[in-house]
């Protein structure tokens, strides 16, 4: 195959493309912070309190006020202990210590909290010489979060790891953009969904399964269309009769270079091609564009090949359409080779591969996208861009697993 | 503090006997592929069909039978098409060729798919000229899955790359374990779930909310056993009352090194305790343990340290409990560090960490588990072993993404 010859488009160009056609469609509503988990924020998040709430201690120890440096003083223990919940609320007079435990609110005037390990006592007394430049063990109101700060901006995507800092600012609800509907379609002739049965040449759907619990996974619904064949009014009458369901669509199949190219036809006859024909490897062929006010992503018909390429370009560009300000950009890792390989300069090629311990990548040894164990047997890509001609045991590779994109 | 007057225990000793001590204890029950994600094996999967089901073409081109190598042949070309769900099903004779999409079903005879690319068609025929060792360009029936194979053991989690494997060999319904149920129970005076009003020294629970998310991610299903105050009568009360409908029991709070240490007191006079005083940072004071049947792990308070230690002890043993046969071992990298710190020997540090492009990672500049910020902050967590003292910039660090634990 000669690239040139095919005027294959590279994959930077297609993103940079993508990046720009590409608008946020869905409408703002609500969400409870309990079932925010991958939903966009559709405006900034300030804080509507401190965190923390109020000078806590950082330790189990003695609240105490410190009056001298370098001079051993005396401090005598007071019956109350200071503890989460329930603070001592009464006023600490110079000389004296309270026992307060991790979290509690510390006394007005205290302004040191000395370890339990640091402590001597003898009787209810204790004696210490406090240091230049110690830590004072404080927690200070609002050190975290300052209420009226901006926390997170609109157009970010929400997780597990963000949801202390909403809930203790006092954002337990949100506003959020509604769910991206996906209308998946999935077209070919050869595709069973249940049973092969005695069709000559028929496979079954593969595709389905897996492109919906990505779909699900990035926080959007999944709307099937079915399984249609290979026919234009056919595909027309699916696509039409879900247009106003569905936010966006996902084609598998259809999309070949071959003689039976229809989501391809479609597009290029009444819609509108953002990009077709991409220098990447799995991923012919592919198609992205528009029709009839719906963006239109047409993945491959061939499982791995239509999963590669969901990762790539669907998850950046339905998290746009769904609302994400930045363009996702998945963790991506330099490790060390442990395959050797050579190919073309001008395509960017996504091989399925597998991260060992010592930071070494492995290679599925066939490469053909009819192996549909070699997305089992991998945790990642690795992805070899478009300038790179040859690959040797030992060189630096990138490799992005499969979670970055989840 | 002196670590060793502690008498902490390492990390790895920890994890050893939680390999040891917990077991699954979920039925068997049965599982459609489309709800399967994060779901168990119960047994083996063998495959029940050939994967490819019949000798297809990796490419469009011609299939043909080639007779010489190395010496000019003609072929005249049939007038239908082998396409995928429409295969040419008629006798292909030598010196014939017939067109054929990627996917389709190859003629009988044919042992040889020739690229589009590579033909010359003059009227109805062409010439090529075979080489020695060259690709067929076919995909063999069960080439990549032969009926009988097993597929995955027992006691493997299943996840999105699974899924075309697994409807391609005929598994579509799987023998699971079913979803394991997680108590969640939250301790602590200080603790409100709404509002923090005028209760002095109080604050609201941002640990719930995030780790029932994770239960979620990792397939579970939460089961909430509310808030309750630093008392043991009311703890027993909570636990007891709930004993029937939950698997396991994890607890937030409760379990200080400080006086009011609940759980803790729990599994140590009426239960069986397997790690108490471990030497990691953040992550004190935890406690893990079985009581009256069931297996209980008390988190920390802080919601840091509580969702640090969730992924570093909760992930693999709930992942054990539920079915796992091997134990979860996240993912994880080595980068280099752009930052420096010093620590203590023999306890492992888990820094709240970002990974930035250029393959190099950050810490949070606030080591303090009080900074809620520092979650919602970094992308992973930096593992700092029990051996190492001292990190300078451009050191290699082990990085963990938050994703390799989802």
């Amino acid at each position: 195959m000669d690239l040139e010859k095919l005027n294959l488009v590279p994959l930077s160009k297609v993103i940079g493309k993508l990046k720009n056609v590409l608008l946020p469609i869905k409408k703002k509503g609500w969400s409870n912070i309990d079932d925010s988990i991958a939903k966009i924020l559709a405006d900034d998040v300030f804080a509507k309190l401190d965190n923390p709430p109020f000078n806590n201690s950082a330790i189990d120890g003695y609240a105490v006020k410190v009056e001298k440096i370098d001079e051993e003083q005396t401090f005598k223990i007071l019956k109350k202990t200071s503890t989460p919940g329930s603070p001592f609320t009464g006023i600490l007079k110079n000389k004296e210590a309270v026992k307060i435990l991790t979290g509690a609110q510390i006394p007005e005037a205290s302004d040191k909290i000395i370890f339990d390990e640091e402590v001597n006592i003898k009787e209810d007394k204790f004696s210490i010489r406090f240091k230049k430049n110690e830590s004072s063990n404080i927690r200070f109101k609002g050190e975290d979060i300052k209420k009226g700060q901006l926390l997170f901006q609109k157009g970010y995507s929400i997780n597990e790891t963000d949801m202390p800092s909403l809930i203790a600012s006092g954002n337990s609800r949100l506003a959020t953009f509604d769910r991206l509907r996906v209308g998946l379609l999935k077209t070919g002739n050869e595709i069973k969904k249940k049973k092969i049965g005695k069709s000559a040449g028929s496979v079954l759907d593969s595709n389905g399964v897996p492109l919906a619990a990505l779909f699900k996974r990035w926080g959007y619904e999944e709307i099937s269309l079915g399984n249609v064949n290979d026919n234009l009014p056919e595909i027309k009458k699916a696509l039409s009769q879900n247009l106003e369901t569905v936010d966006v669509i996902v084609t598998t199949g259809g999309a070949s270079a071959g003689k039976e190219d229809f989501i391809s036809k479609l597009l290029l006859s009444e819609g509108e091609v953002y990009a077709w024909k991409i220098a990447i490897k799995p991923g012919r062929p592919i198609i992205f564009g528009r029709w009839n006010g719906k963006y239109i992503f047409g993945l491959p018909g061939n499982p791995v090949a239509a999963f590669v390429c969901a990762l790539i370009f669907l998850r950046p560009s339905l998290g746009r359409v769904a609302g994400e300000i930045n363009w996702f950009e998945p963790l991506s890792f330099k490790v060390i080779s442990a395959f050797k390989k050579t190919k073309k300069v001008g395509r960017t090629e996504f091989l399925r591969a597998k991260l060992e311990k010592n930071n070494t990548v492995s290679v599925f040894p066939y490469e053909g996208s009819g192996r549909l164990t070699s997305l089992a047997w991998s945790n990642g890509l690795v992805k070899l861009d478009d300038e790179i001609s040859n690959v040797v045991i030992g060189d630096k590779v990138t490799f992005i697993p499969y979670s970055s994109f989840y």
